[in-house]
């Protein structure tokens, strides 16, 4: 796997998240997935992620940055985006925040097996102040 | 500079910053670095990281993930440590708390000339609560 393959690959995961293409998800995600130390496998990855669009309606994931040498795979994403009620247990309510959410992913042939995620709270707190 | 020289020089300025080596910070970090879009400059950047250290004193940076394409990195930094009063206006008063730090840096030739991190807060609140 080439670093240009990987870029690829994870380009096309992207894509298919952002067309809520979930009969797609397992070409990219393992069905032994874990995502913050959590065993979810694929089809709790699934719900995790429908579940941040049914919260969220206007999410988009865009790369701001990339790092790639594989099997890992480094990406700040960046989110403008207005989630309905709370989230990450902050009182949003309809409100459009910006935040970065700077993520890890190793991959096991050319899908997602583990993922490190964190999402930057301390800057919608700030925004909601 | 190749992935291994950068690789190098980043675990050389963690060592700087564990031995709380000031005077050598200069040789990893830009004079007009930036940190999550704050303009800090070397000796604001340093004065954040005393300030980290006083707040913290058993604080160590370790990588449990890097990723190098030069000019970036993207390391995921896990700490086990206990800040005295707040941390992040959290209330963690003496506890030990364990987290990770997502991490991009950019450098200009040798030295870090710009700094996109974001840390864990809800890992730390679900061990306060």
């Amino acid at each position: 796997m080439t670093t240009a393959d990987l870029r690829s690959i994870y380009q096309a995961y992207l894509d298919c998240l952002n067309a809520q293409d979930w009969p797609r998800l397992g070409k990219f995600v393992d069905e032994k997935v874990s995502h913050n130390g959590r065993p979810l496998g694929l089809e709790g990855y699934q719900a995790m992620l429908e579940s941040d669009f049914q919260q969220i309606p206007d999410l988009r994931f865009n790369t701001e940055l990339l790092v790639c040498k594989p099997p890992l795979i480094a990406a700040r994403l960046k989110f403008d985006c207005t989630p309905k009620g709370s989230f990450l247990s902050l009182p949003v309510n309809g409100r459009t925040v910006s935040f970065a959410e700077n993520v890890f992913y190793k991959f096991e042939g050319d899908r997602i097996k583990t993922v490190w995620s964190v999402i930057d709270k301390t800057a919608i707190e700030g925004q909601l102040s």
